[in-house]
């Protein structure tokens, strides 16, 4: 199945002269939906993984499925004052100002190896901050996965030592 | 399975007074997210439904594993601004000023049946503008299901004629 023909592409989103893979339309084919989480767990299926990290809120829509059919814990990585418990943050830079993430600190034991998943690969910086919350929490970044990669924003340099996945790739 | 052992009470959360319940203690459990999605579907198997709409958003992260696990589209009901394409939106009041949710006009066609997915029935506000954008779209929303209900805000009598179905009711 050719998953990429089940991205839409948006033109001007959310700015002029940007090009938005929308993935609505791929969550509205069962079928494709289903095989993008089969390949997205292929890779990790005989990898010693103990919890899978979602990122607010399209990683939830991918990280939930694979966390099910991989029999894993799920952990949410969430915008700032959502999480009721005790958390612990990360900040990072956007193109103005800075962004936020958190995530439970009772959501990672030490040493636990964890895989990061997002829907979508830019500019890495929330993924590269989500590298770093992991690490805080004393976890192992495993590896990173997402359905689509910008390629040509080069995304991956930011994320370092960690395994880098992606299904659809544009360069 | 007793799921409600699986939520996490978070007293004064978000503000004094209030008992958070807290989901992320379920998602980590493997074995309880399975069975929660499980339940969540078992009453919709034999009923004639197009597709299942998930509320941004932790209602994507039950509403996609129902989706995958009944074979049918996803639709996303996000906050504004998120959704590429073009939308249609329903305000809804607020304890103090309104809120928006939106979704993408193509994503219902004449007549469908959806099933709308949420984590938490409180005070229905949310969902009944959901149901009214389903409407307005021209799906019939057939059903509301939650994982958990807070019964002593009455939220149900806000979703008029749709059916209402949670697995976790507090009194």
């Amino acid at each position: 199945m050719n998953l990429e023909s089940l991205i839409r592409n948006v033109p001007d989103f959310p700015k002029p002269g940007i090009q938005f893979k929308d993935i609505t339309t791929l969550l509205q084919d069962p079928k494709g939906f289903q095989e993008a989480i089969d390949q997205l767990a292929a890779p990790f299926t005989d990898m010693d993984i103990d919890a899978i990290a979602g990122i607010e809120s399209r990683g939830f829509i991918f990280g939930a499925p694979m966390a099910m059919a991989m029999n894993l814990p799920f952990i949410l990585i969430r915008k700032p004052g959502k999480l009721p418990a005790r958390t612990i943050s990360q900040s990072y830079s956007l193109e103005y100002g800075t962004d936020t993430i958190e995530m439970h600190v009772d959501s990672i034991h030490t040493g636990d190896k964890i895989l990061l998943v997002d829907d979508l690969l830019a500019t890495g910086g929330t993924m590269a901050a989500a590298v770093e919350l992991v690490k805080k929490a004393g976890g192992v970044p495993v590896a990173c996965t997402f359905l689509i990669e910008l390629g040509f924003l080069g995304g991956r340099n930011k994320l370092g030592d960690t395994s880098v996945f992606s299904l659809i790739k544009y360069d």
